[in-house]
């Protein structure tokens, strides 16, 4: 596609700041409730061009997987149209006065929440992300600029299409969520380096799409990146919690990122409790991997390689190692997090507030599932994802995430002296 | 110099992250107390070492002012000692419990303050900046990468030396403060590769480094770019204030990143208080540039070139532009606004809540000179610059936007259903 198509949607977008900035919550709200309606309307010609997207998919020979993220049905999309609604009910952040102090030559100052500005969400095959990316983005007074994978094309641009009539039929600037109207790789390297029209790049996706971004972004990321877990099993450990915690981690959703990759155990258990947790999770189907002392005490367990450790399985498989106390832990932990979730389990607080100090992910646990590392679960609303970067916001991200601060200095005329 | 120097300097700085992330504040504070003393200690062979840049500089025909800004003396370094011994005195946040809350299932939650990691810090000419960037990286719990200007290159490394010195006196890991023994281009190419290595990049200084480092980071970067301030002094404004704020804000140091560059005047005031304040200002050297309706009602005042309403002058210079009231003064700010600092002098609190609304740069005075978007001023302490990215810090960086948060999750087994 012409840079020029590609820079003046950007620019439009830009332009369209000012009014997503100064809408207000009813209005928000109002287009929310509209668009959820809609989406229900609709649901016969979503999945008319679901099938479009279906179809190309296994002609190209997509997994099932992939196929099935791809799918939209009566189901999924009212589920979509009730996360537009649960939207609804969180709180606006911007305008918020997060702190505000006086000064001692007179000058009030507030820190008030602002949106970010124009916002471009970079995600795969999965449509609902259009919805829930394109809602969190609006309620935050953000605009949005949404670009899903070449595999779920006519879904996503259907969707849009229905959130821009929400747009139209509330009188809103429809230039405030845009949708880039090709996949090609060009363009989207092009978009990558409009600084002065894009303040964010939100990826979702796979570990060759961060790193295309890495090499192309000119504009600041918020990477959402693999969650290599982990889960240390201490010596002073409550089992019977312990056993729960490390199915629960491993076994209720595997592909997601906050799902248990690496259980650690502590060699005080080698001989008692690990043997049969290896067992309970062989019966639930999951394949392990382990280093030589968990291969002796457990049947057809696969050699851990140094890759294992350094992998993001998404899927019934876990690497497993023993050992030596939380010291170990520790150790194997800071060489492969991928700072994203890891979690203790330990009736000794000493250690558990030493595994918490030293460590510095997203999110630690004590003796709860690394599951829980989720906006939803941790009670920030709905997320737009978990962030594993450092800056400006890490772990999961709710819609406070999505706006900044700007000071506001109120005067009787202070100068600086 | 050879690329794997410079990351075996990177990786040693990450090995040190865990350190600074666990001392104590006192052990903060001891190495931030020795390092003011061991400065006053070293003055001459400081100075001596400050002569050789000067001598460089001189050479190499650098103007008086960037020969300035090299210079140090018994009271330059006197004030480093002193701004160390400041620091000593603002809280530590790393630990900080930002927020804490329960869940439904009895999980405790928090968030806590912790380290970014490792800091690089690109500046240019003051060595001033040594000093203060590795303080606040220090205090803050991170590790820094000081890569500072050629110009002040013997200066740098002799500082560095005594902050490493003070580091050996604590008995504290010397890798917690690093600097890049060159200055050469391709070596701060690769440098901002390293991104797993290094957190987030810092940069301070003029476009031309802002540039470069657009083309070439790899890591997150929250920028440190220009200031195209502008005040707005609208009809209803206090006419004694509105004069007060605007000489304050251009005169009293011009070549900061927060003084003035564009004034707005209402037309309402164009033949009276204008022409009074446009001679006051020239009687304080400030040369005018101006549009038509300026130069019609002023004297001496060349014309404003589009450029002009972009330009960052940094010097006794201002543009000043004829606006229809509030309206034609936020149409003129968002068309060249830097997103740095904005100021309007009105007695109408409505239109001064529009201007605070609708403009969302990362200071909004009131009433109040463009000079106090400063972090000493707005009272966060000592800052590390000005931030002019929206993300994670936007304004006034101080020791809390150094750091970011984790979340802690405390349970007692509880598992996702």
């Amino acid at each position: 596609m012409e840079q020029t198509v590609i820079l003046q949607l950007a620019r439009q977008a830009k332009q369209a700041t000012l009014d997503a900035a100064n809408l207000t919550t009813q209005q928000k709200n109002a287009f929310l409730k509209k668009a959820a309606e809609l989406l229900r309307e609709n649901i016969s010609s979503i999945v008319a061009e679901n099938q479009k997207d279906l179809a190309a998919g296994k002609q190209k020979g997509l997994s099932s997987a992939m196929l099935d993220r791809l799918m939209l049905d009566d189901k999924r999309i009212n589920e979509m149209a009730k996360a537009l609604e649960e939207i609804i009910h969180l709180p606006d952040p911007v305008g918020d006065v997060v702190k505000e102090w006086a000064r001692p030559n007179g000058l009030k100052v507030k820190r008030v929440r602002i949106p970010l500005g124009v916002i471009l969400i970079i995600y795969e095959s999965r449509p609902n992300v259009t919805v829930d990316a394109a809602a969190l983005c609006f309620k935050s007074g953000n605009v949005v600029i949404l670009r899903g994978g070449s595999e779920a094309y006519h879904s996503n641009q259907k969707l849009v299409n229905i959130l821009k009539q929400s747009l139209q039929t509330q009188k809103l600037n429809p230039d405030m969520i845009q949708f880039v109207p090709t996949t090609d790789r060009e363009s989207l390297y092009y978009l990558m380096t409009l600084a002065s029209e894009i303040d964010l790049i939100i990826p979702r996706g796979g570990p060759s799409l961060m790193q295309m971004i890495r090499e192309h972004a000119k504009i600041p990321v918020i990477r959402h990146d693999k969650g290599v877990c982990h889960l240390y099993v201490d010596g002073e450990a409550d089992l019977a919690k312990a056993e729960k915690i490390c199915i629960n981690s491993k076994v209720q959703r595997p592909g997601v990122c906050n799902a248990l990759e690496t259980l650690l155990v502590d060699e005080k258990l080698k001989d008692s409790f690990l043997p049969k947790l290896l067992t309970k999770l062989q019966g639930l189907g999951v394949e392990l991997r382990g280093d030589q002392e968990v291969q002796k005490v457990g049947k057809n367990i696969k050699p851990a390689t140094d890759t294992d450790w350094d992998t993001e399985y998404l899927d019934l498989i876990l690497s497993v190692k023993v050992v030596k106390g939380l010291e170990g832990a520790l150790d194997h932990i800071h060489r492969y997090s991928s700072l994203h979730t890891e979690a203790i389990v330990t009736e000794n607080k000493a250690k558990a507030d030493r595994f918490i100090r030293e460590l510095n992910s997203s999110a630690i646990m004590w003796n709860a599932s690394t599951r829980f590392n989720d906006g939803g679960q941790l009670g920030l609303g709905a997320e737009i994802g978990i962030s594993t970067t450092k800056l400006h916001a890490f772990g999961p991200m709710g819609l406070e995430e999505l706006t900044t601060t700007k000071f506001v200095v109120i005067g009787e005329g202070q100068i600086r002296e």
